[in-house]
C-alpha cells in the first residue's frame, strides 16, 4: 500500500465564467468541486493505475467533510486526521472565452499541537502497512517547519520508504531525516538550496541528506540523482500541453509506484516521464489517461548521465 | 414577528487579496463568510433594531449547514426548509490596494416539486404568527416562476401582510396575488414593466396588482405610490457611500417594520430613507449602524407628491 499524506488538503473548486473582469459581478455558469492537495492528487493517479493507496492528512469543518465525501465517491480510501478548523478551498475561475484560469488560494487552517500529535500517531500506525509514504505539498499554519522530517522518521520506523514533494523550508527542513527521495522542480531546487544552477542545486540536496533527488524540468524531462548513479529521461516527441498543472504529482506518483515495486531508477524514470507527459494532456490537473501513457511510453528515452554522477 | 423568506439563501464569502489579476494565482489573505441572500439580510437589519424576526427559505448541503450555523451565531432564529442540493455561495474578491470587489455568484441549487411543496407548507404554518412576510431575492431553479404569487397568497391566508423585493419575472409574476408592497429600484421598475420612465413604471405596477409600490432611487430617495396617496422621502444632506450594496435591503426592512407597526406611509418612508442611507455608510453590505440612523433621521425630508398620485 502507498500512503499519501496531505497536511494541507483542500477542496478544489472550479468556476466557469464568461470572462474574468476585475470589479465586475460574474454569473458562475458551472461549479465543480473535488478533493485536492498534492498528496490527494498523487493518490488519485496511483489509484487510477490500480495501485493500492490510502489517503491521510488533516481535514476539518464542512470543507473537510466535503473532501472526505469526494474521496469516497472516487473510491479512494482515506484515514484523514480531524482538525477543529475548516479545511481550505482553492477556487479556479476559468474564462470560457479564453480557457484562462484565475486562481484564488485560501490560507490553510490553523493546526494546534494536539492535532499535529494525533496526525503523527496516525501516520505511525498507517506506515506499518505501507511500502511507501508520500509527503506532498505545503504545510498549514501551526505545523512545525520540519514536519516532513518528523514524518520521514515515522515512516522509516514503520518500515516504509518516503518521498518528499515540497517547496522552500518544508523541503530543506526535511533533509535532516534523509528522505528516500525528494522531487523538486527547477524553481524549487533553486529556492531550497539557494544555488542558481539546478544541477548543482540537486547535488546540494543529495549531499545534504536526500537519498535520491528526482528533479523535473518540464519538457526537458526528469533527472534522477542518486549515490548509485544519475539518469535522465525525456519524451522524444513534442506534445501540446493542455494544462501543465499536475505533471509534478504524476511524477511523484510514478516514483512512489516504482519504489513500492522495487524497480531500478531508469525504469522508474521512464514511467515518471510518461505519466507526467500524459498528465499535461488532460484539462483537469492531476488526471492521467492510461491510453495516453500507453501511447507515450515507447517515446520515452532514458540515459545515464555520467557528468552529474555523485559519489559520496 | 416578521418572517423573511429567502428561497435562494447563500453563504456570502469574502476573500481579501492584494489585487485581482486575471490569469494569475492569488494568495487569499483573509476569508470571511456569513449567511446571505436578501431575505436574510433584511432579517439581520430588523434584528439589529430589536424587531422579532424569523428566517425561512431553502437551504441544503454543507453550505446550507454553514448558513444555519452563522444565523445561530448571529442570534437570528431560523426555520429553513431543507433541500437535497447544495446551497449556493457568493464569493466577493476584494483587492486590498483599491477596495474594489470582484463578485462570483454561484447558480442557485435545483429545487424539486416536493421540496417546493414543503416550503409552501412551512411558510403557511409560520405566517400564522407573522405580522409581515418579506419575500426577497432571486428564485433558485425548479421553483415556479410565480413562486412569490403563491407565497403572497399563503401569507394572506395566514393573516400576514406581504412585501416582494424581486427582479424581472419574479416580481411581475407576483402581482396577480396583490402583494401589500413591492420594492423595486429604478432599474427593476423598468425591467419589470417594460416602461422606460420609472414613475410610469411604478404606476404600471400599482395598476397591475401591487397594493403599494415603494421605489428606491439611490441618493434621490424613496417614493411610495399607493391608492391612498404618493410620498417621497430623501436625505437633505450629502453622504459619502462606502458600499451601496444593501441599501435596498435596509429599505425593505424599514417597510416591513412600518407595516408590522401599522405606521402611515410618510413615517415608514422616513425610517426607510434613514436606514437605507445608514446602510451605505458601512463597508459590509446589509450592516446598519444605529448611531448613523439616529444622526441621519432628522435630515430626512418627506413630502406628498400630488403629481404622482394614483386613483383607482
Amino acid at each position: 500500500m502507498i500512503l499519501t499524506v496531505t497536511l494541507n488538503a483542500a477542496l478544489d473548486v472550479s468556476y466557469d465564467v464568461d470572462v474574468v473582469t476585475p470589479g465586475a459581478s460574474h454569473r458562475v455558469r458551472g461549479v465543480r468541486a473535488r478533493a485536492g492537495g498534492k498528496g490527494i492528487n498523487v493518490a488519485r493517479i496511483l489509484h487510477g493505475f490500480g495501485h493500492e493507496v490510502l489517503v491521510t492528512g488533516l481535514a476539518g469543518g464542512a470543507t473537510g467533510d466535503a473532501i472526505r465525501t469526494d474521496l469516497a465517491a472516487a473510491g479512494l480510501p482515506e484515514s484523514l486526521t480531524s482538525i477543529a478548523a475548516e479545511s481550505r478551498r482553492t477556487v479556479s475561475v476559468v474564462s470560457r472565452s479564453t480557457g484562462e484560469a484565475t486562481l484564488l488560494n485560501e490560507p490553510g487552517p490553523p493546526v494546534d499541537a494536539a492535532e499535529w500529535g494525533r496526525l503523527l500517531d496516525d501516520v505511525a500506525t498507517l506506515a506499518r502497512t505501507a511500502a511507501v509514504v508520500v509527503l506532498s505539498g505545503s504545510l498549514p499554519p501551526g505545523v512545525p517547519r520540519d514536519a516532513y522530517a518528523y514524518l520521514v522518521r515515522v515512516a522509516r520506523a514503520g518500515g516504509a520508504l518516503s518521498i518528499v514533494d515540497a517547496d522552500g523550508a518544508a523541503l530543506t527542513d526535511s533533509l535532516s531525516a534523509q528522505p528516500d527521495a525528494v522531487k523538486p522542480n527547477a524553481a524549487e531546487l533553486v529556492a531550497a538550496s539557494g544555488i542558481n544552477d539546478p544541477a548543482a542545486a540537486a547535488a546540494w540536496l543529495l549531499s545534504n541528506g536526500a537519498r535520491a533527488v528526482i528533479a523535473t524540468f518540464g519538457a526537458a524531462g526528469i533527472a534522477a540523482l542518486t549515490p548509485a548513479g544519475s539518469w535522465r529521461a525525456w519524451l522524444e516527441t513534442r506534445i501540446s500541453p493542455v494544462n501543465p498543472t499536475g505533471a509534478g504529482d504524476a511524477c511523484t506518483a510514478a516514483v512512489a509506484a516504482g519504489l513500492a515495486g522495487g524497480l531500478p531508477w531508469p525504469e522508474i524514470l521512464i514511467t515518471a516521464a510518461a505519466w507526467s507527459a500524459a498528465a499535461v494532456l488532460t484539462p483537469v490537473a492531476g488526471d492521467v489517461d492510461a491510453a495516453d501513457v500507453t501511447r507515450l511510453l515507447p517515446q520515452v528515452r532514458v540515459e545515464e548521465s555520467h557528468a552529474a554522477r555523485i559519489d559520496r
